[in-house]
């Protein structure tokens, strides 16, 4: 994997701001918002049906995010993410707390099923759920999975024809034929709410400046934990690490990113 | 314009604690919540359309805000503005995204036509387009009018009778007849989500002390302004800047707003 | 009271990671949920009644808080908590706003008569006006009571027989037998938006550790203000102490608690 590459990906965010519609979950929806300015996208947020559809029709990215559902909302996923299928737009499913509940994981399978979805990023226990497999979800966090992640995440791309991003330690990023490790990032990010949530609002922004998914994903989660590992140095709690998390978003030039970044192929 | 009489509208709020009631978006809520107290105001906000209207009868101000509009919304805002009108009670109209979708557009003209709004505060694209004219908003940014945005105001404040503002780089603000130009601000307000919204909380919590909408918009803004610029002096990234403009919002001193305040007429 | 026993209920916390899930409003839902982590909890909002009701049943505590109530959310908030009782998980209730709007007192005692709820925590007029008595709330703040807050607090407690607090300069803490007062906490927790939801949310995190809940709740709002008060030796306005607050929520251990903790018998 050519690093300088995938670093120039976060000069494209930049130069184009794309715009990146969200139908995402009232607990983070703010984080989502200022990570996306700060990495250089232009955010939105709209979810009435009519006001969705044609928001997004203007969007570079569509992020749907499960994490407060409801039925209105999945029908506005399902209006909004029809519309960006016309249109090409390319959408990020995070599928928080599949698994959890029935809702949550029948929500996910029918946005996987009846969208075109180009990326879906959830933990280890989410996507092990949608791939088939066990995984244990409690709430929003994973507690264990059956079997190899990278295998797993390979399987649901293979099925379903997209890009698996699992969260983790190491990030994984895979088509099912190419896959990538992240190994950037910091324990800290698992301390506070929203940190999987941003990580998909920054993988939107990518999105909308490269139709290779998998290259943008692993750039995008390379960013943002290059990020927290800058902004560790400077905290003493969560509350002070989120601030220094999305200031350093906002200060990440290409450079500091080719020096850091930490993306190999497996 | 007399410096000290805007000025000393800062130690009204502070006095008289204005209970100011927010019908507005869920990305920004707990800005405006947070704003309103440093301010020196009290926030509520209830969306329920018999809690608002109940709620909004013991408030000073009411500020409605369409950032994250639905149908649902639009009638309570329409419910608390008629039950405001009934009172007296000033209403501050944030009409977010107007020209970028009809959803939007639609509900701040129908706001602006069935209430009596005291001021409607948004980007020069927003009031571009509810003044008739040409405007292109992508998302909730303002990219570009045809026309002179002093012109502009002043054209629609004639029209509805009421007191527009546009932020700005220099922020205006008319009746009609008496236009005030505001030059308080930093750039990094325009790099965080919200700042837009707070303004016009914290036009809501002036609005609750005087009758004078164009002397109470302008104070407002001049003093969250004046706050970016001592917060741009303490902040290395959009975050940090975030925390030091709601704290300098908070420690602003009437004497301090007076120094450093920088409004004309035009 | 053994002030080491307290004490050692944060260590139970951040041992057992107990699952708080909120039904609340959308304007503090990040600050709870980042709080519940700080402490050592985990936190999980959902709202649809199928979702709510199918999550609660993994969780070892219901925080039900209705500062910004629509009737469908309330409908939520009884079938979550029906099987709350079913699987005898505590609830934690946060009457935000009772006595400013009818809806909210009638949310407040619906709730209080259908429900078997385990703590309720509120300010003085909240709790007042939910005794039967006469407080006065504007917005979400309480302007004053008629009587003696430990006697109303107690009246309501025996009448309910749950376990009531009052949060305020001293917070009362009773099960109409034994009360408690906790003196820690520091003036700034007053100023910004969101420390009373935390509040109850740190409560929801102790009840998932021990059934006695005069004890849980004491020790949460011992353990959060004493947070507030090391925050305040580090903050330039409420939202530098925000961040200081959560901060040392998270860097709190058992023997700074017990080092500090305020709380007396009456």
């Amino acid at each position: 994997m050519d690093m300088k590459s995938l670093s120039s990906l976060l000069t494209q965010v930049r130069t184009k701001r794309p715009l990146v519609h969200h139908i995402t979950n009232y607990v983070t929806v703010n984080d989502c918002a200022n990570v996306t300015l700060c990495i250089g996208g232009a955010p939105v947020m709209a979810h009435s049906p009519e006001d969705a559809s044609e928001m997004v029709a203007m969007a570079n990215a569509l992020v749907l995010n499960i994490g407060t559902p409801d039925h209105a909302q999945i029908e506005s996923m399902l209006v909004a993410g029809s519309r960006a299928n016309d249109l090409n737009i390319p959408i990020i499913l995070d599928p928080v707390g599949a698994g959890a509940t029935r809702m949550r994981t029948d929500a996910a399978c029918t946005l996987l099923h009846k969208l075109n979805i180009s990326v879906v990023k959830g933990n280890a226990g989410e996507i092990a759920i949608l791939a088939g497999g066990k995984g244990t979800v409690r709430g929003v966090d994973s507690h264990g999975i059956k079997g190899d992640p990278i295998e797993i995440a390979k399987k649901l791309a293979n099925k379903l024809d997209l890009v698996v991003a699992i969260s983790g330690q190491t990030d994984i990023v895979t088509n099912g034929e190419l896959t990538l490790l992240v190994d950037n990032g910091h324990p800290m990010m698992g301390k506070l709410s929203g940190t999987g949530c941003m990580a998909s609002s920054i993988a939107g922004a990518f999105a909308g400046v490269s139709k290779d998914h998998v290259k943008s994903t692993a750039a995008a989660l390379a960013a943002f934990g290059v990020a927290g590992e800058k902004a560790a140095l400077h905290s003493n709690g969560p509350s002070s690490f989120k601030v220094a998390l999305t200031d350093n978003v906002y200060r990440l030039t290409e450079d500091m990113l080719r020096k850091s970044i930490n993306v190999r192929t497996v």
